[in-house]
């Protein structure tokens, strides 16, 4: 994103011309850029990897069985599914961009147009990271306190470890979401500086 | 957001100059933004008032007393509050932007750098949004089917207006994000065609 302008260096090759410190500019633009994709990447990885492998085996009471064997996966949770599938989405996509991102480092900049679709594709990722944050976030607030008026019982006192790895998950994603905030701020940022006054 | 640049009018005033184009498109442009934040407003005003008169009173069994009478609010859970809260934010800056976007049409365009808040508002407001809309929805998914695994049992077979309502303004309130995502798109895009090539 940052650094589609660096290819139309000024004429002047003076090294302290307002131009040449325009592409240094760039240039810090598009690492920062690259960072936070990167960023991005192992916050979708991290959430998606501790929400997958929060299966938890324990003894619940099943009346008038006893106690009984019960597995706990986030499978059972149609929102944590739907956390899983966005995670996962995001990640793919910040691998993608991430790898546009180095090679617009390397070219010296990735074209206008392509900068403008990222940063749409940017902004619905994040559209789809907060819902999904937000989904799960939910559910577990229930499955951790429980609700008396729906006569929905907290589920956390027995399934601890899978609480724990979905909290942890829903936590990540809300970083994976920030990050996402900054690098839509930093792309329009970007632009913005381009603009003559 | 559009229009901050129709201040900078250039110096011919020819009619059919490129100039003047620019200026007629900025002044579309700001139009298409005001009436962005308008329908962000009513969308935002409608999920509240839809979610906030979602209250009904019905007879549930309630053992071993039998029927007893229960009504169900919206503040009866947590997902739900979040969700009012969001929303009203969100309709509370709708009301400041469009004031602001009118102002700026009306003055021939608010300063770059307020261009710059508005679109940065505009990205965390989408984030509240988006994960209001997900809290509330995965709330919603369980009321009205219920989850065997954790033995939440479905509500929306005894309270069905309540749960028409939530429906209803979760709807209402994805038509938001969806109005907040083309508002960021359509300031991005605007930065964009003020960049010189």
């Amino acid at each position: 994103m940052a650094s589609y302008m660096t290819g139309s260096v000024a004429p002047s090759e003076d090294k302290n011309s307002p131009s040449r410190a325009t592409a240094t500019t760039s240039k810090q633009s598009a690492v920062v850029e690259v960072a936070l994709r990167v960023l991005l990447f192992l916050g979708s990885l991290t959430a998606v990897v501790v929400m997958v492998t929060s299966k938890q085996k324990e003894l619940v009471p099943f009346p008038p069985f006893g106690l009984v064997p019960n597995t706990s996966r986030f499978t059972d949770t149609p929102a944590f599914v739907y956390f899983v599938a966005a995670l996962s989405t995001a990640g793919l996509y910040s691998i993608i961009t991430t790898l546009l991102s180095i090679s617009a480092l390397s070219k010296r900049g990735y074209s206008k147009v392509l900068a403008l679709y990222i940063v749409a594709m940017d902004v619905v990722m994040l559209a789809i990271v907060a819902s999904a944050a937000g989904t799960a976030g939910g559910i577990a607030y229930v499955g951790f306190r429980g609700n008396s008026h729906t006569r929905w019982t907290k589920i956390c006192n027995i399934y601890d470890t899978f609480c724990q790895h979905s909290a942890g998950a829903i936590l990540v994603s809300l970083f994976a979401a920030i990050v996402l905030i900054l690098l839509i701020l930093h792309s329009v940022f970007t632009m913005y500086r381009k603009i003559p006054n």
